[in-house]
């Protein structure tokens, strides 16, 4: 078969993924597949069952990373492509599980089509990408590379006290293998774009040229609590209301600094959280992202100081705790043009973005070349159950990984 | 015994206090004492034994409001004095049980003094005056005066979804007495401050004219949840931002309605409440407080209009519910100018103010004339662990309730 009109099959691809949007379905259409629950060890045993039917060698590692291996022709450091089966709470039915399915699909067509690739085509599923459960997020990918320690990852508990490496013992998916990466020739992550740029410019594809810089960060605010009714306005030390003021500066982030940024405060507690009670404690999270990395420290340096005004202003004390930070990550710039040469090639419109969402790829990029391809959401999407993306595009973006990792693949 | 020179028993007084405060007693020196749990039953218990011990007519009625009666001379309508038993979540040692137990030293100084009073002396403890367990509060004055009706409040239902009636029969308190008002020739409720203005008057008793007006609102945002990094600042519809918004704008009403006023935000849910998703469901509640009725309703146009503006501006839905609204409430004139006077007489300094905080003396004062009786909050503290009365002024506000409650009785 001329490789030129290698083509990947579409409805099997739906198959695939419909089979497992069953597993952790939620009544909304989404589906609830936690890190290490027993609806992710469903998801993962499918997903086994499907590459031993293949006759790919199956190797699972210390970290519960599951990758399945085409041999190629000579001896040499493989093409890679994967990404998570785990979900968000109540998330989506694509984000993560379509770059697993996508590369499951690649080996299917080239074992159907007895295509014969000089390096070896390995799939993988990272352990823990979204970080929902236990924080932080790509822990698999994490240690893999080698910037995370195995051993302070197995320590991260979920909010029921759970330690990771127990759950991940008690799933059955803490294999023998050494959770340490190995040359790879090129890695490939197909992913649903999970933001409107590409429904907007009305393209198929997108290439990302890297990855934001990413921080992370907690505000922890202690004020007075006392009966609403008899404690005058004056000389409260509302924590709620300094935390209100605090999120309004962050929404207002962006447009001070510039529009290369985005930041968010995604989650809040409250204390006493009673109706007639002074709110004395808050913690809140702050999420603040750009390509620029100095952009994001200049961003948190000034929130900072606007933070201990407020907090001044308004009698409270305030801990901040810089929770996480990742620079931005660009991708692999050979490889990058070789998948919108690809997209081109095959047809399919694209577009050359950058993706504001962390990937594993994040981590890859560190060991190996790395390139991504995104497909549109609907509406721009993603981490809720009604996230979507057409049958269509994901056979379009599975045809781009096709093309891209047997390109790869066939290089000496 | 001349009646003038009679005192209650201050180290009574204290240790009834502190034997209540064991029951339901916190690691941080407070008390959780929720309506009709284990701990409100324990502390019923030892109250009925106390008055059992007393030989007084003990009546509970089918609200569980529980009633000891000492005899007058004449079959007249009773004075009536007393408070309630059960503590907000985490709460203090004085809140409510001040005035249950600053009722029972009253009459245990009448006994052992074997004054005979012309009419009957009642104290009372009301069932679920808080309301943290089952909204609304003061239900057991509510029902007695007539203005709640008895079967939907024993219908409402606590987080776990329990009622209110079953848990009054499991701990056995629903008498068998109809829960219907008597006359009352006087109330009397003696009760914790609860704000700070007595001690920055540097005053011990504080004698209110009145409750304010309090109404209770919910709000409901929904935006659209989606994944921060990949969304543009621009069109997104982040129902903590709109919250946040909406927060400032309860803080600052009352300097825009004038002083007489407070408002607060206590309470807040925010989902999916994750780090890197964008709020799209948020519920807060708002409290609003003020002596004039017209400025609470005034307010709350003004708030809504408000809010309307700001979900609209941000892309959210918006649902508002009135959930609960008292007028002010003013006192007996006559009784709150004896209690003054009282104060005055037995040397204690005193002043003159307005309730902020909701009390069963709000209901009985809709049946009889009604007044009540302040002592100092240290720091202005309450519903918090740390809520606290130095002993001296709980038996100063003692002592004025038994003046002023015998000055009543003794009238034909």
């Amino acid at each position: 078969m001329e490789l030129d009109k290698l083509r990947v099959n579409g409805r099997r691809l739906q198959a695939s993924l419909e089979a497992m949007a069953e597993i952790g379905a939620t009544p909304g259409g989404g589906v609830h597949r936690l890190a290490l629950s027993d609806e992710d060890k469903g998801a993962r045993d499918l997903f086994v069952s499907w590459l031993a039917g293949m006759d790919l060698e199956i190797v699972v590692d210390e970290m519960g990373n599951i990758f399945g291996e085409r041999p190629g022709d000579k001896v040499l450091p493989p093409v890679m492509t994967g990404s998570h089966i785990d979900s968000q709470p109540k998330g989506g039915r694509f984000d993560g599980i379509l770059g697993v399915m996508g590369g499951l699909e690649v080996l299917r067509t080239l074992s159907e089509n007895d295509i014969e690739t000089k390096r070896p085509v390995v799939v993988v599923n990272w352990t823990n990408e979204e970080g929902s459960r236990f924080s932080p997020p790509m822990v698999g990918s994490g240690v893999w590379s080698g910037e995370l320690d195995i051993n302070w990852v197995f320590d991260r508990t979920d909010i029921n006290g759970k330690k990771l490496g127990e759950e991940l013992e008690r799933i059955g998916y803490k294999g023998s293998a050494a959770a340490r990466s190995r040359p790879v020739h090129a890695y490939y992550e197909y992913h649903v774009e999970q933001g409107p740029v590409l429904e907007c410019e009305g393209k198929i594809i997108g290439v990302p040229k890297g990855i934001f810089s990413i921080h992370w960060s907690d505000v922890y605010l202690d004020g007075t609590a006392n009966q609403v009714g008899p404690t005058p306005m004056e000389g409260r030390n509302d924590a709620l209301c300094s935390a209100a003021e605090m999120i309004l500066k962050v929404n207002k982030l962006p447009s001070k600094m510039g529009d290369n940024m985005v930041a968010t405060v995604g989650e809040i507690q409250n204390y006493p959280n009673s109706r007639n009670v002074i709110p004395d404690h808050v913690h809140f999270t702050v999420d603040i992202r750009s390509w620029d990395d100095d952009l994001v420290s200049r961003a948190w340096d000034d929130l900072r100081n606007d933070f201990k005004v407020i907090a001044s202003r308004r009698g409270c004390d305030i801990r901040l705790e810089e929770t996480w930070k990742v620079n931005h990550m660009p991708f692999d710039e050979r490889l990058v043009n070789g998948v919108l040469k690809t997209a081109d090639q095959l047809g399919y419109s694209n577009h050359f973005m950058v993706s504001g969402a962390g990937h594993d790829a994040s981590y890859m990029a560190m060991t190996a070349p790395t390139a991504m391809i995104f497909v549109p959401s609907i509406g721009g999407r993603s981490h809720v159950e009604v996230e979507n993306t057409t049958w269509e595009d994901c056979e379009a973006g599975a045809n781009v990984l096709l093309h891209a990792v047997l390109k790869s693949a066939m290089e000496g």
